[in-house]
């Protein structure tokens, strides 16, 4: 008997496998192995004491208790809006984030990548051109993969994107009459996931400016989608203004941004604030997937932010990864060859290795395999970078994240790396 | 200047409106309306201090407090899952369910919903045609909308759906040279939402079979989704199985259940059970959304389950809407005319109220209008229809919830709602 054809959706039959779920069962068939590759963030400063009292409070008096466990509306809860943007404000200072980021237009999300899924399907049909950051953040990737669309890499320099580049990939798309089907430039603007880049403010505006001089040519808006997942992680340095204080903001900045990391990974909220017609678009597809987040966790946070426990926590937080990623900056110097370099990170929860050329750390690689062999994982360079026909895939980089592991942990691991390099230099 | 045209997707530009929140937004400016028309549950049956100890537990031994304030897995917490298939076995007793429901084919999801949203993106491609109740869920009528799908509906009876109209509606499918397009069939089978009518096992079963006819026609599997939201929310007669403990099942069924109705609508967690191909697609696809629905609600939850507190919780939560709908079923014997009648719920949180033919409910009918007037709210029928070019769309029935309205509401709302009626009644 022949079998029939599966009955699954384009979209079902392309989703692959997300590129790190081999990873993750690496980790937990090997239980003495040392995972620098999972973007967990730091078990030991979970605010575990404070949820619990907060929780405590949330519940407790009877009215606004039992709301709690009640269905919230799909934008999310008032005063949670209200107060992000208020916070997002402060965080930007003097200029137009107070105007661009009202409340209106904000929408609490099941952690920011349910914004970036949304905002996707609001404004991407199959085939469109998304431009990514060259290389960048993987689930990302697979969400393009998915949904049949293509990504345009814009290269990356130490302060963020390459405008250039940019300029440079806007006007070949131009010209091959393509550029009709771009519909975003996706921006992990905080210590880049994976690279720890930051991109200046003025890049950001100038970005904004280059694809408002190419929209008559596209026939349509180009949104600026900022992906500021990191952004309190930040444990050196000044804080950067979001793109939200550039002027124009309000009609093309998608802000992305996310409670879940600077806080408790558990707590699956995040947020994004989005110009219309894009915002109502997502708002009525929000309602589709699950008409709002759940209400007790909104809850929870409302009177984390409204404590001020929220921000004494991000303190202590940038204080724990600031000393952990030392740890690494330590080690790597230490035990990593020379000829190996990095960008340093000013927040965020990775370092991203660059080996010479020569020497690929791909999933098949001598390296991978050596360091496995070791009882250590990294994130293989290579899965973060996007599907360009215009470049070809570099493979010789190392996503290594600090978040999760401890002190201990991080120089063992970078030693047991280190000498996985030195058995594969040559 | 001209405008440009929007750069919106063909999802974005075609998800319309929710069609209740229009009747949320007249809920929240009218403070004295009492509103029968939201599916909420009832308040003072929350389990608050119950949630908070489970909470105080669930966070309080260092290791596993941490852990539940961590990302978990995609595909959810794995004791949670097990507790879920072993529950659902001794809910559907002898049979297949315990062979045809493992927990390694299921997902915990953000609220059964998302499980209805995903399982559509796994199946259907735009111009699919998916087979629905009619009337039924409007939230699901609001997805296939979204995603460019065509419903056609089956006629339901006292005792679930119309099985020779099933019937009649896949001949005429494969007459047409259409069943290539019909990807599953969607039923809401205890008291379906919105006409509390339950669908009894053998109906469940032989639309299975009925399915499986048609198959050689589709190429392709023809799947039953079953929607079991309100499940456990029964206060007369017996359970009935679920369309898992048919043959078959394991190659066929998509089950939905969901612990937000049942015990808490602020925890929004729900979970599918879905056979291979489709679940792997659909995990995948969550990966994509959000990579796992919040880790310390699925914590709560196991502790609530494993305690025996979650099931404590629904026999309370059973004779309490047992309570309110006989308060609201004695109110529409007392209120309404007669020649309004509705099929007797045996759980759930709806009466289905149907009137005359002639006496329009629609929300721009007079009686819609006198209704609001005189500051109760119902769901016009006509919203639970899809759109099928076969059938002239109902305009004559209501939907009352008893699930978060209090009893002296109920009976107030029923009068408001039954004075309205006998106004319009000629």
């Amino acid at each position: 008997m022949k079998s029939n054809p599966p009955a699954l959706s384009a979209l079902g039959r392309r989703t692959a496998a997300p590129p790190i779920s081999w990873l993750m069962q690496l980790t937990l068939s090997k239980p003495r192995l040392i995972s620098l590759a999972a973007g967990f963030t730091d078990a030991a400063s979970l605010p575990l004491g404070g949820i619990r009292r907060l929780l405590a409070q949330t519940l407790s008096p009877q009215t606004a208790g039992r709301a709690a466990l009640q269905y919230g509306s799909t934008q999310g809860d008032p005063a949670l809006r209200r107060w992000t943007a208020r916070y997002l404000g402060e965080q930007d200072g003097p200029g137009e984030t107070r105007r661009n980021a009202p409340p209106e237009r904000m929408l609490i999300t099941g952690g920011s990548q349910q914004l970036l899924y949304l905002t996707t399907e609001a404004l991407c049909d199959d085939g469109d051109i998304v431009l990514v950051e060259d290389p960048t953040y993987f689930v990302f990737l697979s969400i393009l993969q998915s949904r049949g669309l293509r990504a345009r890499s814009v290269r990356m320099q130490p302060d963020g994107l390459d405008l250039s580049h940019l300029e440079e990939v806007l006007e070949s798309l131009r010209r091959r009459g393509e550029l009709r089907r771009v519909k975003f430039l996706y921006l992990v603007s905080y210590f880049q996931n994976p690279t720890g880049i930051t991109t200046v403010f003025e890049k950001k505006r100038r970005a904004l400016e280059l694809l408002r001089r190419y929209e008559r040519a596209a026939g349509h808006p180009l949104y600026l989608v900022e992906d500021a997942a990191y952004r309190e992680l930040r444990f050196a340095g000044a804080d950067v203004k979001s793109a939200l204080s550039a002027k124009g903001a309000a009609e093309r900045v998608i802000y992305a941004g996310t409670y879940s990391k600077p806080f408790a990974t558990g707590i699956r909220v995040g947020f994004g604030i989005l110009p219309e017609p894009v915002f109502t678009a997502v708002l009525r597809i929000k309602g589709n997937h699950d008409f709002g987040t759940s209400n007790l966790l909104q809850q929870l946070l409302l009177r984390a932010v409204e404590s001020g426990q929220y921000e004494r926590h991000v303190v202590a937080l940038r204080r724990a990864y600031g000393r952990k990623a030392a740890v690494m900056r330590a080690a790597l110097r230490r035990e990593f060859p020379v000829g190996v370099d990095w960008p340093e990170p000013e927040g965020g929860l990775y370092f991203w290795a660059r080996l010479p050329a020569r020497l690929r750390s791909g999933a098949t690689s001598r390296l991978f395999r050596t360091a496995l062999a070791k009882n250590v994982l990294y994130v293989p360079g290579m899965l973060c970078y996007a599907d360009d026909p215009f470049r070809r895939k570099p493979d010789h980089e190392m996503r290594i994240s600090f978040g999760n592991a401890t002190a201990p942990e991080i120089r063992e691991g970078v030693a047991r790396l280190g000498r996985a390099l030195r058995i594969c230099w040559r």
